[in-house]
C-alpha cells in the first residue's frame, strides 16, 4: 500500500483537553492545554504539559512551583475554549470558574471539572519553542458522579478530546475491548 | 461540591494507543504504548513515549536512535493488544505486521496502521521507573483513505483510545465544537 507523506507533522491525536490552573501575579489564572503527556506511571506519578514559552501562565508555574490539571466535560466546552482564546496578560480569568484549593496553596482547581489533579512542579524540560512542565500529582479529586466502583468512568466524565488536524473537540465513543486481554486470542495461535 | 480524593493517581485519559516499532538485536520489534506525550509542537516536532525501563524495546531505541510511532485503528485491536501482552524477550513479533521503512533504516513501520510517524531519538529523559523517549518526527505517513482535504480525519482513522481507569480501549465519538472558536461566545459578554 502506498502511503502519502505529510512532512513530519505530529498526528498523535486525540489528547484529553485540560484546563491548567496556576497563580500568576498573585491571581488565579486558567489556560486550555491539550498537548499533555504521561511521564512516569507509578509513584511519583508524573505528567507533562507543553506550553509555548510566551504564555502568561508559565512564569506563575515557575514562581510557585505548583499548578492544577483540570479535566472539563463536554458541558463546559464554551468556557474551556474561552480560557484558551484570551490571554491572562490582558484578561482577568480568575472569575470564570468556581475555585477550590487542596494541599498546595498555589494550585487553584476548578469545581465544575469532574476531575482535578493537584501538581507540584517536578522539573521543566526545555524545548526549542515550549516549556515542558513536568508535574508530580500530589492529589486527585473526582466528582462522585463520574466514579463507578471507585474508578473513573470516562463515559460519565465526557472529556473533550482535542484534535489539531481538524481543529475540533471530539467526544468519547464506546468501549471497544479490554486491554491486556483481547490480544490473548492471538497468543493461543 | 465535595469531591472525593483518589490519592494522587493519574487520570489524564484517554490517550491514543500507539504501536512503537524499533530494531532490537537486529530484528524489528513492536510494543503497544499509550503513555505518550506531545513535547514541542513546531519544527522540530517532538513527541514522547514513557516506557518502563525493563522493556525489551528500550535497548534497541537507545542503540539505533530511531523508532516509529504507528497509530492502529479499531480494526487492529487484537494485534495491537497482542504486541502489548508478549515481550520481545521471549516472542518474535517481527512477523505480526507488514513492515515498511522510510528515510531511517532502523524505524520499522506498520503498513496496516493508517498513520505512522518515523522518529529519530532526540533525547532520553530519565524518570524513576520509565525511560521517557523524546523523538523528533522526521516523516509522517498516512493512508489516503483517512485524509480529508489533505488533513487527517480521526473519524476515518478510528483510533483506539486507551484508558487505564477502566483498563479498556474506547472508540472516538463525534465532533463537539471548533477549537479557538466556540469560546468566542463568552468573549463577547
Amino acid at each position: 500500500m502506498v502511503k502519502k507523506t505529510l512532512g513530519g507533522i505530529n498526528v498523535l491525536y486525540p489528547t484529553p483537553t485540560t484546563i491548567v490552573g496556576a497563580i500568576v501575579e498573585g491571581k488565579p489564572n486558567f489556560i486550555t492545554i491539550a498537548h499533555i503527556g504521561i511521564v512516569n506511571h507509578a509513584k511519583p506519578f508524573l505528567i507533562s504539559l507543553s506550553m509555548g514559552k510566551p504564555h502568561y501562565t508559565n512564569a506563575g508555574i515557575k514562581e510557585n512551583k505548583a499548578f492544577s490539571v483540570n479535566i472539563p466535560s463536554e458541558d463546559s466546552v464554551i468556557a474551556t475554549d474561552y480560557v484558551g482564546l484570551v490571554s491572562g496578560k490582558k484578561t482577568d480569568k480568575s472569575d470564570v470558574f468556581d475555585i477550590f484549593y487542596g494541599r498546595l496553596e498555589t494550585a487553584p482547581m476548578i469545581s465544575e471539572c469532574p476531575l482535578n489533579m493537584e501538581c507540584k512542579l517536578f522539573d521543566v524540560y526545555n524545548t526549542p519553542i515550549h516549556d515542558l512542565f513536568i508535574g508530580e500529582i500530589v492529589e486527585t479529586y473526582a466528582e462522585e458522579s463520574v466514579l463507578k466502583d471507585g474508578k473513573v468512568d470516562l463515559g460519565s466524565v465526557k472529556p473533550l478530546l482535542f484534535d489539531m488536524s481538524s481543529v475540533r473537540y471530539w467526544s468519547i465513543g464506546q468501549t471497544v475491548a479490554k486491554c491486556w486481554n483481547v490480544g490473548k486470542k492471538m497468543k493461543q495461535k
